[in-house]
């Protein structure tokens, strides 16, 4: 499902003011991760699968968050829970091209994190994709929100990055 | 990423009025097909990991068209690109857990369809996750966009939902 | 690496006395668990790549397991491993076939368990595919061999077959 | 199905003598493919699962092959077909584990070429799990066994390894 491309322009909007409509470029990212696709990834179309890039943004947020020491999988009394997934495929992706994937954080909520990813195609200067991921924390026992803890917090601020106008 | 509750609200919004913030029941959905968890399909955190729901986005949408006769992955001048796909997470899945799949259309565009899917777990009667896919159809060759064949259109009508008050 | 077909003999042996050459019938299995394809299965070739044989394998066994009582993952003191899997291929599955997966187990030692599966096709009477997968059981906390308990070996007894002459 | 280790001897044979019984060093292999883990990758027992090595399989393959330019997915008139996979496990890997996966090939036949594939976690010196991957090259149209194509054939000679004594 996958033979997009940049200059066919999809006039028709599908209601989502937060989806950017248009892709990004990398400078819009505040942390990258270089990715691999892989043999599997390509469905019957041959690019790959509009389900795989989740697989990329899961990947770059939690390899961003244990890399930053704030992921504690087995033992931590609060955990992230993935409570919102988006993506927007502006070009195709295809084994055995590279990926980056740009990662930045929306929104900082209470107990909420808002991430954005862009997903970048070899060294393509605009996103083949653009997504969220958004986390709720909530406490492991009783499964309420929780607030972040300081150290998640001090770890996302780096990536905050305003809106574009 | 999955210890979800129904119980626990979640307060925030997060701006996106396209997604329906509560769990609707299976009245809302027109087409069903029973799927089926897999080991592999439950991640580090024991629940079916955020990606996999929309494997069975693609297939509840792709299984259709193909019972349909109305999906020609090989041949047809028109095909199908995935433009958008998004997903809410109410309450968690776990491997071996039955999973039913409710879908329906939102809109029929020009040249553009966007599905809503429902997940739903075992005999439980409000959706665990609600998501949307939305194709856009173009050439094959020029990949312009294309209207919808009269036979898919024909194809989705049974499906098509007004969006609830 | 799919179109494989029951007809094109593969005459050329690859020196594995263990895999069986030709496909075997559902009678040689003990337990079936019926399964779907899902559209992501389909790779490039538009057939299930051979990877995803053995996320059937996986389920048809742990669910065997989960279904008899025998299956605890988060506490039981003695754990199984995967220390081997194999899978010959013989015709093509796609999406959206149904599969039926066999379940025999080949051997009960003393600490490990050879199953043997066979993945048949919608109705077809023929194997599409026939692998193994081997479990050792470990004590969870020092990761050294352990005896099978007898829950498990009394849930296995009924799915041992002695091999075929 | 990973919490395993280089350190228990699992003493009982299963009977293969076509797979290594014990874990080989990189000096074995004479292609590289530095692949990374993802998020997805781990299971319910936080470790890379046991079906995602062949995905690990696959794409050292092809990649090698596509790499080599003796891969036309969409054209070429003879393919290769998957007809037998294999993996021992020997040691767990998990997200965010960087991988090397080493390639050589064990044989080249008329119409089949036998891979040979070692996965190496990180620095690690020795194998954490090895498999073979086998090809059989089949006319697209008729399906019957085509004989390698001399392009093919000059690609994989450099990875011919005899077997060790």
């Amino acid at each position: 499902m996958p033979i997009r491309n940049h200059h066919h322009p999809v006039q028709e909007s599908h209601g989502n003011p937060m989806s950017r409509q248009t892709p990004e470029s990398r400078e819009r990212y505040r942390h990258f991760l270089a990715l691999q696709t892989r043999w599997i990834d390509n469905d019957a179309y041959r690019h790959v699968n509009n389900v795989v890039y989740y697989s990329y943004f899961d990947t770059v947020v939690n390899g961003y968050l244990l890399g930053r020491g704030v992921l504690d999988i087995e033992k931590s009394p609060v955990i992230g829970l993935v409570v919102e997934t988006q993506c927007r495929y502006f070009s195709p992706i295809a084994f055995p091209d590279a990926v980056h994937a740009g990662l930045r954080v929306a929104r900082i909520g209470t107990s909420s994190v808002v991430y954005e990813i862009g997903i970048f195609r070899n060294e393509e200067p605009l996103a083949a994709a653009q997504g969220r991921f958004v986390h709720v924390y909530v406490d492991r026992a009783s499964g309420r929100p929780a607030p972040l803890a300081p150290e998640l917090r001090a770890a996302l601020e780096p990536l905050l990055v305003s809106p574009s106008p």
